[in-house]
């Protein structure tokens, strides 16, 4: 499993021109990084003084999200092995017979079959980061100051997985026939990217007020 | 080190309350990735017949950049560790001995000497994911169109990497007294942010347009 690999040698395993890991384990490394250091802004936050200048409500809020972010961070980093079998199934459609009229329909509906399956790894992974970044906005504007660089770099981070495993859902949709479930998963992508645009401006913008404090 | 630590041991220790490792070797770690990613795509365009259809003399410099990305793969890379000791000296500094004003000058000295030290090793990080990036749109343009995603990925993280590492120069540029340096470093992380701002927007443009087809 890639997640138990050393840094290196997943950097090198990407480096190579071996298919796995691509564009879409990484994102979700990424983002498993990006959750991760908004959990330890959590832990450098929560015992300090200065946070109870924070209303309750939101202490409460905050408290329940440190809890969810370590769900996220796990199923985050279960999606860095996960996307790089998704095609499995995929590969093993296009290796079915095609010989008969019948064999042909089996096989085509298998292939699309797979490539939904496929692409609804990176659509999840999209989901599970825009999570992290609405949480994301209440630590920046909350967490510990001394820590707001690693709030800033967290953002940036489940940004770029998010955006990352959109453009793979994007790739793999171009295979769809299905023009319903096309348009569908479209119409995810369009408001996943520019919700997510709109937050992450929001949260750089908390994070470079507060830096010059 | 680090580096040699798995996927999820890092992970792990970034979201421990331990201030390493932090936004600043994460960031590059990030960069690592978006590296190799590049590389990945070279990989998958220089044996192709479509290669062939590029100009001549973009097809040398597509080549001259493989060479130097690994040479970028191996220092971001560096930095993963280098990032987390940055302050070791800073951290000694403050343990000089402070009784006589004699002491407190030195003290004070060697203190803004290793911020100095300290804020060198997250800037160089954004140089090099700079040039990472400048790469990038070449490879963006030329590249294999089905490793496009990718590209795309590749330049989501580099720029992550060096907002990231320009974060970290930024507040430790706050405990600088020397305001000609400040001023110095200061220019240099607005140019480097609003260029590579730039050239992220540029790049992921191509990519959009290449996705689309």
């Amino acid at each position: 499993m890639y997640i138990e690999k050393s840094l290196m040698q997943y950097a090198l395993d990407t480096r190579s021109s071996d298919p796995t890991p691509g564009g879409g384990s990484v994102s979700a490394y990424v983002a498993t990084l990006g959750s991760a250091l908004t959990s330890m802004v959590g832990g450098l936050t929560f015992g300090k003084k200065s946070f109870q200048d924070v209303a309750e409500e939101t202490r409460v809020e905050m408290k329940k999200n440190a809890e969810e972010l370590e769900n996220l961070f796990n199923e985050l980093a279960g999606i860095v092995d996960e996307d790089t079998t998704a095609f499995d199934k995929v590969m093993a459609a296009f290796k079915l017979p095609k010989d008969t009229e019948e064999e042909k329909t089996i096989r085509s509906l298998a292939i699309q079959e797979g490539y939904k399956e496929a692409l609804e790894v990176p659509l999840k992974c999209a989901e599970k980061c825009y999570r992290v970044m609405e949480i994301q906005g209440v630590f920046a504007e909350n967490g510990n100051v001394n820590a707001i660089t690693d709030i800033g770099v967290g953002i940036l981070l489940a940004y770029s997985g998010l955006e990352g495993a959109l453009l793979n859902v994007t790739i793999n949709l171009g295979s769809i026939k299905d023009e319903d479930y096309r348009k569908e998963v479209s119409s995810k992508v369009s408001i996943l990217l520019s919700s997510a645009k709109n937050l992450k401006e929001k949260g750089l913008e908390i994070v470079y007020k507060r830096l010059e404090g």
